[in-house]
């Protein structure tokens, strides 16, 4: 499956709930009974879905969700959202969203259309942060880097104590760390580069309620300039009184049991656009 | 020229001082020492420009400005700004800039790398409108509409008064206009389809100056929930005061003699994101 996705295994860590591997900047995580697979840049993911429902059979699947978000340079992706779509409703049927505008920060989120009813302790949220700015900004720009250093700059102690923790520094730069604790995940995807540059972190813990100095302590870590949450049934509430700024929200209701919110924050501490010359 | 872009022309409309053909939702604008080539769609400008430098030659072209700006699906544009830029790049040095994020509103501007000293006089802006709401939003979106009636909501007996105009439905929706009163223009292009709904206003007209009410009307009539403004050597002032919401904008001194600003402005009224069903 991460061959089909144009993806390689880098490491593993295990527990007696869940494998995760750590994927060429990506991450996929196995539980008794689903799996979670974020892969990044030009992987073809769609290729991974595809091969495991042919392998599983569709009579087997309870649940799947296939999710894309706005990108940098869409023009460079192996598919689009639609071919994606097309592909994966000639297997099985697929209810698919589009939430927020096309000119904006937006996500694309196709579910099979089968009803399930998720556990009510089941809550995933992802935390996605963009042109990230100030010292540790620097640092994960800089040469040199550590995963020490980066585990600490990040505050992973703190925000993921007690998680086993597997991390990989990419050159010239780059980070990405998977980190389990029983059935619990959490994992970070660091491209620093300037003008581009992008931080996800995705976790199953509550970012909603007990967990949401996670969400506090990342915004006030990295300072994006804009970031955007996905929510499954455990929205972070307040992130929008938090900074001085711009935010917008939808939610939906998913006919697979779960509830989505979708919010795009722009933090308005500066008014001043880039110049990039090219 | 107008082929080389895989564009056709529909109407034409000519003075003392310039000729002005309407072409298939994009505008050529051609004056004695001058012209000016706006398309939208999956028109092919860089084709135009290309032939327009290989048949006038490099040596008799004083300036040549070349821009792009965000595109809805930029996957479906047959190239991108990137292989533009390669290709103009093999005819005549150019210099060329990314204004604003690019996950964001953001526009790329190119210019031709020699000195040029331009009139004054010579201002140009762009208005480029997103999302429109209300009453005139919807006639554009309705069937049946008449250039007359989308005249008299545009308020374009007002905001042109004393030009000769030139325009178009398109079917099933859709409206373009040229209009010249001597050596000044402007053109309007409406593509109105909800969720992706976009007007251009582009003139020579000083909008940073006797002319700001253009942009006012514009604004108040169209009710878009964002829009930027790209201005050479005359940029609308004030646009920001005028809704509750958030701007950002950059300045850039070219060196062949204007002053580029690019505004992005975001109405807060709603924080409301759309979901779309896919």
């Amino acid at each position: 499956m991460v061959n089909k996705a144009n993806a390689e295994v880098l490491s593993e860590l295990s527990n007696e709930e869940c494998d995760a591997y750590l994927l060429s900047e990506s991450s996929l995580f196995v539980w008794h009974d689903r799996f979670l697979m974020l892969t990044c840049g030009t992987t073809t993911l769609v290729e991974a879905a595809l091969y495991f429902i042919a392998e599983k059979g569709v009579s087997d699947i309870d649940f799947l969700c296939y999710q894309r978000k706005n990108e940098y340079h869409s023009q460079l992706q192996k598919t689009s959202l639609d071919e994606d779509l097309r592909r994966l409703r000639e297997q099985l049927p697929m209810r698919a969203f589009q939430l927020g505008y096309l000119d904006s920060h937006h996500h694309y989120l196709a579910h099979y259309d089968k009803p399930y009813e998720p556990n009510p302790e089941d809550k995933t949220c992802e935390l996605l942060m963009y042109h990230i700015e100030g010292e540790v900004a620097d640092y994960l720009r800089s040469e040199g880097q550590s995963c020490e250093e980066i585990r600490k700059k990040l505050a992973l102690d703190v925000i993921l104590e007690g998680f086993e923790l597997d991390d990989f520094v990419f050159s010239p730069c780059g980070y990405s760390i998977n980190a389990i604790r029983g059935s619990e995940y959490a994992t970070i995807h660091v491209t620093p580069e300037p003008h581009s540059s992008y931080v996800s972190f995705e976790t199953n813990l509550d970012l909603g309620g007990s967990h949401f100095f996670i969400v506090k302590t990342l915004l006030e870590i990295l300072k994006p300039r804009t970031w955007d949450s996905v929510s499954f049934n455990g929205a972070p509430a307040g992130i929008d009184e938090m900074h001085a700024g711009y935010s917008a929200a939808c939610e939906l209701s998913l006919d697979c049991g779960y509830q989505v919110q979708f919010c795009h924050h722009t933090d308005s501490r500066t008014n001043r656009l880039p110049v990039l010359a090219l």
